[in-house]
């Protein structure tokens, strides 16, 4: 029996880019030691006092349905932290809570781009963008850019992809390569956008793991409110990946229109869920700060370890959990590196590769693994690297 | 700023049918005593050995990714539950786990029909099938029943609308008119499905709400297993509705082709949401049964009631929480009934029309309140039906 030809595309019939994450569980389950720096996940758990509210929330008897865009008070609870983060006026009305930022991304396309539109969206990039657009039906468009400009668009690379184009895609803090985005890059994202009348989706779920400087959203630059789209999410700010709770701000046009795909999508998020992250979002900033803590504290760690040798180069960090490493003084591509350091050093990193093609010769860090493990892996990679620049 | 015309297509552009249920939640709010029957959720909650084992998955720490289609615990015991009631074999490859049985309907009309492909579905249906089939860019096409024929479909009227279909969609025990379909119906539709190689969709998530005979899945029909997606949910079988866990029982190949979906789409189910729900299926049939007896003793009390009038004919009601009535002796549509029934009686039922043309001058009652005030109420609406006719 023949299936939709949709899910042929989503894949493209090729490999997921996951081959080394899924050789380091089987090596993990199978009791083999791996220093594992793969997966985009923080090494504690969800915090025991969200999970008490949720425990409280459910069993005071939020167990029924909560269809619709989510509870206003968590709404509000939302558009007031992008506000006070942002400065953008903000109410419950430009917000819908989702099944994730996964949930929100795809709400977001499924909202804005009808099958054969021009999707843009940046390479390298977050695994599922490609897939998550081509499941809308929407034509997926990677825009390149280089590891000299940090990995960040540049004018006319945005510029010759843009006409025809009905949204762009983005993320900054940036997943996988730790780059926060300059003002002169979202202010040139925002012209195009306002010159080629594109949507912009912009992704800020590493929102509060910025390591120098200020969180700025491009929502917030001149005349870019009414064609933003920004996702979020409790997972990385607030360590409740599994929770399954993100969400979309977005004009309340907008916010409707993903309302009525959420009804026939997914029939809302649960009541406690939603109760578990008001609790959470109400615990304010310094909760959020002490969740990303360890990662901005391995990135000072990182950059020590870095600095005493040259073998590898890192690209500016300066937000999120990953760190990427441009290792082509080694003569070998980002996937060679990850597979050789995975069976020789037992050390999983993941291949510049698998976030597509801009980010080939580079392997990406997650710094998601306590700090003395974390620093011995950072060196014996650095090692392993010199080692192969030298032969 | 340009929307995707999926969005107006999903709706429509007119009402979404529950304009009652709306009304009854204001005048509720306002502090107005309405008796609530629009609504198809348990008047209990879930119950609190089940948020127990969530609280101790989530405390354990199940609270990070869980992506993919599914802990295999949670389904190899969903498909013990399918082999145990429908004598298939079953085993966890022919289970993904779905954010809920809406979750599930709308990644399986999205794995097999691609835009453009026409889907079919019953008349009466279930609020949100069209647009579910809509929001994946398939063509979403009634089948009409009739209410002499108890709603069930015939085969002339689904041999006229088979030919050039990709999939048909059911549901047995039927929301909304509480019809468990015969097994002639499901031969009928088996026989066209095969002849006019159709995907069936089984939308079973009433199998616990059987009041006469047993469960019969049409996946259990000769040489239907290969053709057909069950859509399962813990919602109406153990009061979970607001844990949004649900299931698609299919061919392993359409399970993988789910799971990229779902990847794309929502990034899986909460662990301790999971955990939850294994815990409860663990309980067994009897816990099932205890959760369906208060709808089958209502059903009961309401055929007291009704077989003491003649102002209104109960359709032959044998499953799920739903009874259908036909008012048309008074001459009132099901809409216009419901309306007067609300304002001058303050009970609140779903006029048919809510749920296609062809349960119109019908109304679905939800037998979701308390045994007397379910009865007051049903006395109630059969006093103004039998004072309408008169009139």
């Amino acid at each position: 029996m023949k299936l939709a030809e949709r899910i042929g595309a989503i894949t493209g019939g090729g490999s997921d880019g996951w081959e080394i994450y899924y050789r380091t569980r089987d090596l993990l389950a199978a009791g083999v030691p791996v220093l594992n720096l793969t997966i985009g996940e923080h090494d504690v758990r969800t915090d025991p006092a969200i999970l008490a509210a949720m425990d409280q929330s459910a069993r005071a008897g939020n167990t029924g349905y909560s269809f619709g865009p989510g509870k206003q008070e968590l709404r509000a609870a939302i558009a007031e932290r992008v506000a006070a983060q942002t400065g953008v006026a903000t109410t419950w009305e430009n917000v819908i809570v989702t099944p994730g930022g996964q949930g929100g991304l795809f709400a977001a396309h499924m909202a804005l781009c009808d099958p054969g539109d021009r999707a843009l969206y940046i390479d390298p990039y977050y695994a599922t963008y490609p897939g998550t657009i081509r499941a809308t039906g929407a034509v997926d468009v990677p825009v390149p850019t280089r590891s000299r400009d940090a990995f960040q668009p540049t004018a006319d690379v945005l510029a010759a992809h843009a006409p025809g184009a009905r949204s762009l895609l983005i993320n900054t803090p940036n997943n996988p390569t730790g780059v926060v985005w300059s003002r002169d890059t979202l202010e040139t994202v925002a012209q195009v956008c306002r010159d080629h009348d594109l949507w912009l989706i912009s992704d800020e779920v590493y929102d509060s793991q910025i390591w120098d400087g200020a969180h700025l959203s491009p929502r917030a630059l001149p005349g870019m409110a009414e064609r933003t789209l920004v996702i979020g999410s409790m997972s990385k700010s607030h360590a409740m990946t599994g929770s399954r709770l993100g969400w979309v701000i977005a004009p309340p046009e907008v916010i409707r229109a993903i309302a009525v795909l959420a009804t026939n999508t997914t029939y809302g998020v649960p009541a406690f869920i939603q109760d578990a992250a008001l609790f959470a979002l109400r615990q304010g900033a310094d909760f959020e700060a002490a969740v990303a803590e360890p990662f901005r504290r391995r990135r000072s760690l990182a950059r020590a370890v870095l600095d005493r040798q040259q073998a590898v180069r890192l690209i500016p960090s300066s937000g999120a959990m990953y760190l990427m490493l441009d290792i082509r003084a080694t003569g070998l591509s980002g996937a060679a590196f990850a597979e050789r350091l995975l069976e020789q050093e037992r050390i999983a990193v993941m291949p510049g590769e698998s976030f597509g093609t801009a980010a080939a010769g580079h392997v990406r860090v997650a710094m998601t693994i306590e700090d003395r493990a974390f620093v011995t892996a950072l060196e014996r990679l650095c090692a392993f690297a010199a080692q192969r620049q030298a032969a």
